[in-house]
């Protein structure tokens, strides 16, 4: 049996400021350093020491993997990066306030920008001051692969890759496993684990900060549905506090 | 042409304190996270953008490079940490206060300890609370490679392959490479990298916190003999201080 355990990065200055981020490479706000920290304590409480972390190439989720690993005194496990485990692209809409959007498009357009599985945002202009082309860290990825808008069903499209040839070895030989990522891409990652179908992902949230363990079983599928978080009653507040976000 | 960038973690809380530290596993100090972010500066203002970073498996190592990655807004580079680029093992002497062994021991026995290429410190015991048997971090570290006390040579025996094996192919795939590592697996390194023979290398030490590039050839030989540090001045009064330690 394997272990795989999931984090999503706490609150960024942007979060804090009510902002589309997406592929914006944003900080961890203080309070979003804090949930880091405790996200490290509680693994260290639960006994749960990861063999190898995975994380995106943004900054939000590199400082969470540090901060809870320097807090559970494991900053030493290596570690593992990739733009397949990203936040989405929020295309046209990176750097907009959310409330603002929601006023100047209505809710329905809106909820269906923020929650349908397969409608994407309009594309951002790559002369946008919001755009990535021409981030260094993107310089290995050929043009037809750097997104300028996605959808949920885009990020499934480009994790699973990542979770097949470079998650699945590690948990394959033995190693538990920490992915430190987006809510996006965990729910994602999620969605495949737990089979949940396009319109019953739209009403899955990841709250940020608590590490969620899946045990796994042969085929790589979760023992037990929807995992177990680490903290389940601040999970579950705080899965109602994002449910309301924007509102 | 590649380019090596070596840096030496800042001052740690063992180092402020005066006591032998080796493998035993402390943070920086607050001053040393100051050196650590002046180093990333430092890469920044001279344009030096490693494509990838190599550390120890050393908390104040780790730690350093963080620092001096966020500083240059380069958190997302790939790194990867070995032991063999850890600090020389002190053996018994770790976790004893300089002065005190030195008082203890007299001068000689303290410089040729300190200094000596091929003399290790006595070996430390299993049991001793500053020993790293069981430390999670080197479970597959095989009992025949797991140090209890080295010398300079050991550090160079040790580190050698890591050089060979992980940090050249990247420099031969035309990679700029940044290695954060310790005063005496850098020494190690740059003896190789600088041809100095075993009595004169007694006489070299690298500054912390100052990065250190090495422009090198097809054959992987400096261009430039000691390479170049990025702010010269400071290393130069740096180096004149750290000769002086212990006295």
């Amino acid at each position: 049996m394997a272990t795989l355990v999931l984090l999503r990065h706490g609150e960024s200055d942007w979060n804090a400021k009510g902002l589309f981020t997406g592929w914006v490479d944003v900080s961890l706000s203080p309070a979003g350093e804090a949930e880091a920290r405790r996200g490290g304590q509680l693994l260290l409480d639960a006994g749960l020491r990861p063999d190898v972390v995975h994380t995106s190439l943004l900054t939000r989720a590199i400082q969470t993997a540090e901060l809870a690993l320097g807090a559970a005194d494991l900053r030493w496990l290596p570690v593992r990066r990739s733009w397949r485990l990203n936040e989405r692209h929020y295309g046209a809409l990176q750097g907009k306030n959310k409330a603002q959007t929601r006023e100047e498009f209505g809710d329905e357009q809106f909820m269906l920008w923020r929650r349908s599985y397969d409608t994407p945002p309009p594309p951002i202009a790559d002369d946008d001051e919001y755009s990535q082309v021409g981030d260094p860290r993107y310089t290995l990825l050929p043009p037809e692969l750097m997104p300028r808008t996605e959808c949920l069903k885009d990020v499934v499209g480009r994790m699973l890759p990542y979770w097949y040839d470079e998650i699945v070895p590690d948990l394959a030989a033995g190693r538990t496993v920490l992915v430190v990522a987006h809510g996006n891409s965990l729910r994602a990652l999620v969605k495949h684990l737990d089979g949940i179908d396009d319109d019953t992902i739209a009403g899955l949230n990841i709250p940020t900060g608590i590490p969620l363990r899946y045990d796994l079983d042969a085929e790589f599928r979760p023992v037990t549905r929807g995992g177990l978080y680490l903290d389940p009653e601040a999970a579950k507040a705080a899965i109602e506090a994002v449910a309301n976000q924007g509102r």
